[in-house]
């Protein structure tokens, strides 16, 4: 099957006010059934290869941006509290940003969400563990320190609420406002997981929460780095997706591991495909979990992979780039982001690589001259 | 240069009996001059590249294992609070083990540690926010309901302390062992980072703190994965390693970028080297921001990383493993724990993946048969 | 710029009937002219990017064939003389064929013809050298007790001729038709070089010889094996390219490399792009300069190849297949065909690696049962 | 087992005096047996696995040449017929040489000789074949005027013949030393088939036609590229190799594949290893069959492949080198030579890829400064 979905359009403040609550627009819910016609039911597994995707034919451009703190923030909110933007071409397998000079790189394409249905019972469970953090509050978590991006969850609301045909106003469309998981996070059914090696060629494995899977995708990504560390972080793109489906019967069962308190509590299991990008110099930025001011966390792999983050920021901006520039840049260009060591006490260390082909060459007098001399940017 | 370390020796409870604080066989400290023999100062940037290493000869054989709790534990102690242990027979590039049978797999061989002396300036940062951290004790911490490693740092101390030349029980001797900073942390200096990617054909630039350098390796693994989640996790080896070293005069100001309260506050950069193993198939396992109890924590990578080894764990003890000997293993096969999503607040989202290589292939009647119908393990 | 093109339909006998001169169905020639309207002159060198390229939508499939002796043949025309076909269905970056059960494999995507147009002196060249070799005969040519392949060059004829719109049956239409090149061979003009890595993100150095350059290209293939060797034996599909040209004036001279006679004896350059597949397993099989009668040639790399083609088919011919299927799959798959060794006289060794995974794996109990156990042909 | 192998010593003028016909010095023949003792019999298979392998530890350091055309010539004796020498440094993996500044590689290691003895009735298989060769002369041969390598074949012949311990100028010796093949080319048994990608991790599978196997090994390369063009063309050095046999009783019926009259006519097959090296960017040379002359050919891939080469001598000998320094280096580097097209009547395509990474890099003002500020060559 084939999904489309549109993106926000190219305004230049759209970024600014998009509400952190925002919806993501997706393609679905799709019924999935089996070859007689029977459909996929709860413990099922769903085997959902990505056949193809790209961006949508005449639409061959995206954007990466970063909200503003009171919109949401991102990984980086308290270095970055101002929303920005970038808008990227595609040429091919390649893109490039006229905010951003001086880099072209391939992508490596993926949707940002591919997911099933949760039952009333997972809702439930979401609902509560996520109303029990909120209330809880901030302060009451160590990480809210270093990392300032909020809501700290975004709980069911009416509030720019997308119901499908369902009339806005009734009874019915309000309660389901109320109870329904906003899609910004990943969750046991995948979701937003945002990983960009979910690529065409990949394979994964769903559970099956309710009678037809009732599976979902969209949030097409040209590119990502791992992280998406300015939030609204991959190039964002309208795109087609084409997807084949398989169902295992009492799949979940079988292969999925619950780790929690039901049998509910599982999480996706996926194949890589065999197209990656193929780079070979990395430079890589190290970070422990020394937060910013100096203080000492105990293996804490969010600050370290945050320092990690800022080191790079700082070393990349020293090339004429602005830090807000490199901080788009590290979101949505093919790095990747390590747990490289999470034992040695009390610090763990993250890697940030960054592959250097993205950046335009300018050799003089080597035989790559034809090349890097004639390069357009 | 070429210099040689001896691991710990093969008898059947070392493990068990090994000190959390127990020192690192390290090689150094070396002076570092340049060719008209005027030392590496401060300020200055050490280019290390890694040549190459390997076992040493006639010791083709590593281990690795994971502590008591009492002892140090690992990322999983709550989990798996015994000491355990498996010993790896080295063939080429190739290591097996008769404690984890139907694996083979080649060796990404890197030395877990290398770094440089810190200044006394250094050396008070690092013994005042780690004693910062004990002091403030485990029940402050976020992380320690869900991360159950102990102590929190390693704090100077006399016990097991290894001070080369020095005559143990001088005054000198017991000042320096109650200042001297413990190496079992990866910190501003390098040293035991245990990054797997640190390979043959590396470059790693080390910060010069004090005249000469005064470097430091050791700690050689014939492999790891990333992580090293059962602590004591690489395949760790008896080793030989060269290095080549390269002044640049200057270089902490021009490449390095503090973060922090001081210029001090840097971390190493390295460029990778151009022989990394060469997979194509990976089974790939998710972790989102929900511990075991079911409880939501806010975009926590470790917490996340958590999940995703255990839902490894899980999957692979289905095919005649114990959970012990996978959790041994997912440590030191050259496995990839990636951050994959950050900012989707509140779930951070990390994957484990493993290369299915690693796994004794059992075909039947296919074009592999070949090499699979005649396998040694 | 976009070009698509349409291969022959999918009626069961073309192969049998299509004549060795037929043409090759080319978009083009495209008179190619810089941002101010200036074309490209004779000297120039024309950098194109493969930007993006596939089947036409609607069209996801492709076929693979090998013709009748009398038809051409192919590689192997000695040891399969009668013509067979293969159909093969895209699903995403995968296909497969219902004609060679058990296999899947993803498609190194390319145009097997790109090329500019020749002047008439290069054209005069080519006619003459190419009339020379016909007339000497295949008894004069060594190779030809090995290489069946017919005819040896396919001259200017009105058979079966595309002169787009020009009228035919004019004095003009066979003027041209009789010295016109057949589009068979790749020449100094790149033209019909198949090769396979010039692949999405690519960019290739095309001499030109007239104004405008006249660009051509065609032959859109879903994948192929070095070597094409069945002949009609890429999986041949309609497709549509996107391509990027930059005119790099007088680059003819400043980097082309005129071997031969005249400064018109040149070839192109390319880059291969960032976006090959990644296999780790290969199977390869080897050839050494003798023939099947067990005569000795002289580091003869065409006899050589040709003798580790048949190992291939002769190897994997054991598994259920017939040497035909093997022939053909040999033809589009994406293996490797290397020239080792040229020098150790009198053997020349060529290699033939195929990448494994394009067999369906049947592993039973091991961790990659998931994806086996369920797989899809 | 490992074996130790010495190449010849760093004299000034070795290369120009060295005979086509010197022998490779090898080590073995070895007999092999299995674990009760039980030898390897004709008709099994040897699974030779290419554990470890590298220079002989104080010996790190290596050559490339090329020799006088009176002495064998190379590849291109015609263009270059001069002896010529590059003595290249180890640093690791790397490599360098006073002899082609500006370059610095890593190698893939690998042995150019690794074989079995051949039984009786396979040695008089080769002799009778390759004196015929050298009796029809090479005015019979069609590549004989593109390819000027001499002689035509090295027939068993007593000068610089050695024969372990046995008494050199008895009549035993004599009559041996008439019989012996020569161990420059590749047959059968493997033998000195320079394939470069037989390296680390790789698994050979060998015919045994003696009981024992008698296997031989030897010509360590550190490096070398596709077609070993310059013919001491390797990096040759002297090295350890660490290898593991496993007998595959009757694997020669169950897995090799006769081609010619006899059961004899076979040729290994083998699985490259997981450690090849990981290059990203390739600037890519073609040829066509037409020779310098101008002269076409018919689907010649060694005239084709030699084109390629002048191609890439050209163009790289236009950035400082000259001539001769390109070829040597084409010879060594790790460039992949490949039969792209052998179908196109009348013109086989084949092409000579370079990673461009091998030659220094200076890159001004770009996040690459680091690594390309300081290189050191």
């Amino acid at each position: 099957m084939e999904l489309r979905s549109k993106k926000y359009d190219d305004s230049a403040d759209d970024i600014k006010s998009l509400d952190f609550a925002a919806p993501h627009y997706l393609s679905g819910p799709l019924r999935v059934v089996d070859s007689e016609g029977v459909p996929a039911s709860p413990g099922d597994l769903l085997a959902v290869e990505i056949c193809n995707l790209g961006p949508l034919p005449g639409d061959e451009w995206g954007y990466t941006g970063t909200f503003e703190r009171e919109h949401g923030g991102g990984f980086l909110t308290d270095h970055f509290p101002s929303a920005r933007k970038a808008i990227w071409y595609f040429e091919g397998i390649y893109t490039h940003s006229p905010q951003i000079p001086g880099v072209r790189f391939p992508g490596l394409t993926h949707p940002g969400i591919v997911g099933t249905a949760p039952s009333a019972e997972l809702l439930n469970i979401w609902n509560q563990r996520e109303r029990e953090l909120v209330e809880a509050g901030h302060e009451s978590l160590n990480l809210c320190h270093v990392l300032h991006q909020r809501p700290l969850a975004s709980l069911p609301t009416s509030h720019n609420c997308l119901l499908g045909k369902m009339q806005e106003g009734t009874a019915e469309w309000e309660k389901i406002a109320n109870e329904a998981a906003r899609t910004i996070p990943g969750r046991e059914n995948e979701g937003n997981c945002d990983i960009k090696n979910l690529s065409r060629g990949s394979k994964v494995y769903l559970p099956v929460f309710v009678e037809g899977a009732n599976l979902s995708t969209g949030d097409m990504h040209f590119s990502q780095g791992d992280g998406e560390v300015s939030f609204c972080g991959a190039i964002e793109m309208s795109g087609f997706l084409e997807l084949k489906c398989e169902i295992i019967r009492g799949g979940m069962k079988e292969y999925l591991t619950p780790v929690g308190p039901t049998p509910l509590h599982v999480n996706p299991i996926f194949e890589i495909g065999p197209v990656e990008l193929r780079f070979s110099e990395w430079l890589v930025f190290e970070g422990i979990s020394v937060d910013e001011s100096g203080k000492q966390h105990f293996l804490d792999a969010s600050v370290t992979y945050k320092r990690a983050v800022l080191n790079a920021i700082e070393y990349l901006s020293r090339f004429g780039y602005s830090k807000e520039q490199v901080y788009i840049l590290l979101s949505c260009c093919p790095c990747e982001g390590r747990i490289s060591g999470i034992v040695d006490a009390h610090n763990a260390v993250a890697t940030l690589a960054i592959p250097t082909a993205i950046f335009d060459q300018v050799s003089c007098n080597s035989p790559n001259t034809l090349s890097s001399g004639h390069h357009i940017c």
